[in-house]
């Protein structure tokens, strides 16, 4: 009797959701989806979506940060270029520039390691350990819930990870409301075996990114191996490649507009229910802020360093970074402005306020929510002005690098399990490498610069938002006068030699009795703020503590709202596993303008200059001329490059299998395009695309212009 | 007997090119497309718009650089606002900000007098004058040839102005193969009766300019006035409106997409018959130069003046310039190696020499005549690098000023007649004009930095290119040394006066012999070179008279080869009076996107940002978001702000009537896409599209935002 209803109403709620094509599912709530996705295209059965230990979903795999796929039976891993960029890099050298020119394993044994590091996890289980979790917190609050919470889950992956073939992780649902343990076998042997050239990989560059037309072939190809026992194993010429429970096959097909798609993969982040208050301060406040003030720091850099000097090679990375932040802060503010996101947050807190209000049992339960969370977030966010300009003055690589050795040693002090996350054994091969690093990302003149412009910003705080130790140690307690400043600057940088690789190593391996006898005024400032810093940390963990037990209430209340007017809820994004579904097709990012679902090899033709980053292969620039399209151009007279769809994507989707109603691998999804940024917050039907690399021209370029036969062998390719 | 054949062949040859809606017809050219415009949607008969003095050919006015129509019987005339754009600078204050706001006379009492030098031409006759333009230039060649032209077009301009009613030009057509004389009544009291805001006649301002999507209310509306006896008059309160023998009724109906359109008006320039030499210097080295020194004059201008600094001020304009040249140049240059306008010249060329030698008359009449072009032409370009370079000198504002004094000086000396155009009696105003300009405009340091660089590139030039005159008063013998010439500059600018306003009119009214004894440094210079620089003058007066000759040859053979395929044949645009037409419609700018022919109020909205030049008045917002559409949407839920269509137009056309199969009014073309720009050396069909202002929002913005009920009253609306 209650089935019926169930899914009667569901798809009523779906239905009116799924207009949109909104939402990052659960695979778990995949059958209650099950009519609407049969409507639009989905020819395999719903419930096999929902199984992690069943095809298609055990063919989809984590890099951690990216997506990835099996896609033959001897562990060939299909995944963005991007993805596996730093591998492709790792293996590169001047005399053998695979990077610029590509690469291809014509047998196993020409298989090259990933860069170090790299894993492939394969999620086989998902429990909800809301219990677990939540055990004894229920009468903490603060810093000690938030303590204890973090007790719990480290336990639970303790206990999980005894297998040491397998990676666990606790993710949190709805704000804290859920929390799941997801258990991941971990292979440690993760080789390259083939990549395209930079000029079909990274086609377009970074002035492409997050653009339409995208003529971008974002596919490489790793393998699993495993050790002869078949468990994981770090990397051994006598590994074995993993055989995968299954694989998807690849489609020469490809889709066609209007066409059902069906992404899979693990998106990283979402803020689609925080509230009117959070989302006014982030888009009227941070954003804009963030973003003039890194406009400015990129010009700091400019304004110090000449082009092409050494000064400016080394901040060319930064550069890139912040201007990526930038265009990416841009294009959220435009959207901000243009739509209605904010008033209809505020509409509906007003809706879900009236609902709660009209019964009784309601009020009692969720009546104070919103008042509650909406407070807390007031408080998170009364220094915000402090925290972004002692931030910024932080970013010196001097400060940080000495604030960074300075906290090293004192979580030293303290057994290896107790030591604040960064700060573990497991991180020492990464913070090592940072310190390194710095060495070709520094210049004393770019770095005093700008922390010279953010401690006047720092200074001009009044008085009660400073901290009486950084104004000491800057002397600021008379404000900021340029003259006096750039001389105690110039002092301090000719003082320090944390400039010096070596000294910063020899920092590295000190206990904190002996880095406190340290002269180096950098060093010397991170101890003098440290207590007041930790104690700043330790009220953000307090309220952190707070807002993890106030959030879940507000989430089931807006649960509970959707569920009263048959509206399914997905939750944010976290970094787990998803699926989300839509169609193949354009939009019209402006008034005048659509933009078509597909590019093609003309179009690529078109853009290219000889010219990084639009200098495609001279090979594939012939093919395209001689019209060599293969058995790839489904049904045009042509090879379709890249596609846009509506499904719901975000960061960490990278590299998922696009897959078709057969789920066969139809594209990689790589992108989204510039109107849809601000999708990490709003969903809008009209502007949210995806972008996907279509498998007709990976496959192409495999076959027409790199000759990876013997890739396309072990595949399964429909055609 | 012969008539039909050939409007049958006719026929078939308009539709092999009419496919492309390419050519830019004069008007007694039109009975003869008359079949293929009634295919297109042309409703009225095509000999009436062959007759200048018959409608509607009579309502369509030139304004000198732009043109306009009637369309009242009071002599209301429209056209661009970026047409008016002078007259309502000229009338605008701080205290009243009429280019800001926008301006509208109630009655005509209110109505302002367009700047100094404003007219209307209405042309009443055309007349082939080519025999007398020729009269005794047969057996000239060289500059004897070229002063004789100019001599027998002086007189029968001269002839035709007797009537001071009347402006008369010749025009020469297919490079000299035919001279036309156009007799146009001269109105010279022209009034502004309407402009709206800056926030609608320039929304988007240079950021949009040539780009779609577009939202531009390019109109204003002036009115002509003449004298009571309905004569041409100077500005006169006794002055009654001009009486239009024709005007142009207004579509309040508008265009759908396909639909017929037809532009008339007067395109500037073209250079479609241009041979391949030429094309091949002009697009791999003239533009690509000149991009490169206007990108360094820039960047100069900005180095040495601050932003917001008092000398960047003065710059702007120039900057403002230098800017839409490297835009279009860029435009151009991008098009031309996407293309393959360089290839189909060549091979048009082969097809035109095969057919010429394959015929011994063919062969005797115009065998030599390509080359004989190709070798003038090449003439042309031998010291392009260095007329370039020098020039660049020469645009110093010192040089520049000194140099145009001493040579009216020396102008001065001859009958007004005789003197050189530029330097007659009729040019005096502009001419001291520009000399008070120069203190806005100029700025030591900015224009020494600028006269510094080219003068290093100057002298980097081979010796033998260098004029001895220059490299004497430069003191470059012995080449260019950054620290000597600076100090050299600096001496000079130090010891001139030029930058004082007082002393450039002194000298303005100086004879030769004052001038001469002037011992500012950039008069000496002036005085040093002119000899040589006339020398030079002469040298390419000489050049123009024998290509005066050679290409109206080659052109005749054009025409003959096309003739004998049955193709017809439209010349160049010169100035004059030509028909364009075509359809409504989009086109796709690059793969992946495809703009849509059709802007929206909504479209309009969704841009504005409050900042210009992106802001519309409060009041028009409001009326969109009202969705006050009135009766002006055409069927569609909106009112159509600008469209997109075919016609081949350029420079000149701006202000240009686009008128229905009717001869209705349905828009003002205003510019062309950033992807045809190279049309003014070929029209892409694919690409080749231009940019009108839709009727519909011109009435509403009139009716619903600006109230110009008045005009819209003695206006004829067709509803």
């Amino acid at each position: 009797m209650r089935l019926k209803p169930i899914i009667a109403t569901l798809a009523i709620a779906v239905a009116s959701t799924a207009v949109a094509d909104e939402g990052m599912w659960q695979p778990h709530q995949l059958p209650e989806l099950e009519s609407i996705l049969k409507a639009k295209g989905l020819e395999i059965d719903a419930k096999s979506i929902s199984k992690l230990t069943e095809f298609p979903m055990n063919a989809v795999i984590s890099l951690g940060g990216c997506t990835a796929s099996f896609v033959s039976p001897k562990g060939l891993v299909v995944t963005n270029h991007h993805c596996a960029y730093g591998s492709i890099q790792y293996n590169s050298t001047p005399e053998n520039n695979i990077l610029e020119n590509g690469f291809l394993a014509k047998t196993t044994a020409e298989e090259l390691p990933a860069a170090p590091g790299s894993r492939i996890y394969v999620t086989e289980t998902v429990t909800n350990v809301t219990d677990k979790v939540l055990t004894g917190t229920e009468q903490l609050s603060g810093k000690a819930r938030y303590d204890a919470l973090q007790n719990n889950e480290k336990a639970l992956v303790a206990n999980c990870e005894a297998d040491e073939s397998y990676r666990c992780n606790v993710y949190s649902f709805h704000g804290g409301l859920e929390f799941y343990l997801m258990k991941s076998l971990e292979i440690k042997d993760v080789r390259l075996a083939y990549a395209p050239a930079m000029g079909v990989g990274k086609y377009g560059g970074d002035i492409d990114n997050w653009m339409w037309p995208r003529h971008t072939g974002d596919f490489s190809f790793y393998r699993a191996y495993v050790g002869k026992n078949g468990k994981p194993a770090e990397f051994s010429e006598d590994n074995v490649p993993y055989v995968p429970d299954s694989f998807l096959s690849v489609s020469a097909k490809g889709v066609q507009q209007g066409d059902f798609v069906m992404v899979t993969g693990y998106p990283g982040r979402t803020n689609r229910y925080r509230i009117a208050a959070e989302v006014d301060y982030v888009f009227n406040t941070s954003y804009p802020k963030s973003r003039q003030h890194n406009a400015k720091y990129v010009s700091l850099i400019k304004e110090n360093s000449a082009d092409g000097s050494k000064a400016r090679i080394a901040y060319e990375s930064t550069i890139a970074g912040y201007n990526n932040y930038i265009k990416n802060y841009g294009s959220m503010i435009e959207s901000f402005n243009k739509g209605t996101m904010f008033e209809r947050k505020k509409e509906f807190e007003q809706q879900l306020s009236a609902w709660i209000n009209s019964d009784a049992q309601r009020k009692k339960q969720y009546g104070k929510v919103l008042n509650a969370l909406t407070e807390l977030v007031a408080q998170s966010q009364q220094h915000n002005e402090r925290d972004r300009m002692l931030g910024y003055v932080h970013r010196s690589q001097m400060i940080s690098t000495a604030r960074s050795l300075y906290r090293l040693a004192y979580e030293k002090q303290q057994p290896n399990a107790a030591r604040e996350s960064g700060y573990q054994q497991r991180d020492m091969p990464r913070f090592e490498a940072g310190l390194k690093r710095m060495t070709r990302r520094y210049d004393e003149t770019v770095d005093k610069a700008i922390l010279l412009h953010f401690l006047e910003l720092y200074a001009a705080l009044p008085r009660a938002e400073r901290f009486v130790e950084v104004d000491n140690a800057f002397e600021l307690q008379n404000g900021f006068n340029k003259a006096k400043h750039s001389a105690l600057l110039n002092e301090m940088y000719a003082k320090s030699t944390l400039n010096d690789e070596a000294t910063r190593l020899a920092l590295f391996n000190q206990s904190l009795t002996e880095i406190e006898q340290s002269q180096d005024p950098f060093i010397q400032y991170a101890k003098a703020i440290f207590t007041v810093m930790k104690a700043e940390e330790d009220k953000d963990k307090a309220l952190a503590g707070k807002l993890q037990a106030a959030r879940p209430k507000l989430m089931a209340a807006i649960i509970a709202f959707n569920k009263a007017q048959n509206k399914a809820v997905y939750a944010d994004a976290n970094s787990t596993l998803r699926v989300t579904y839509g169609t193949v097709g354009g939009y019209s990012p402006q008034d005048g303008l659509v933009a078509t679902p597909f590019t093609t090899l003309e179009g690529l033709l078109a853009k290219n200059t000889d010219i990084e980053p639009f200098n495609a292969p001279k090979k594939l620039q012939q093919q395209i001329k001689a019209k060599l399209f293969g058995d790839y151009s489904g049904g045009m007279n042509t090879v379709p490059v890249n596609f846009l769809s509506n499904v719901d994507t975000t960061g960490g989707n990278s590299g998922s299998p696009t897959l078709n109603g057969k789920a066969q691998l139809v594209g990689l999804l790589f992108d989204g395009v510039y109107e849809s940024i601000i999708g990490d917050w709003d969903y809008n039907p009209a502007l949210n695309r995806s972008i996907h690399v279509d498998s007709r021209y990976m496959l192409w370029v495999m076959d027409k212009v790199d000759n990876a036969q013997n890739l396309l062998d072990e595949m399964h390719i429909v055609h």
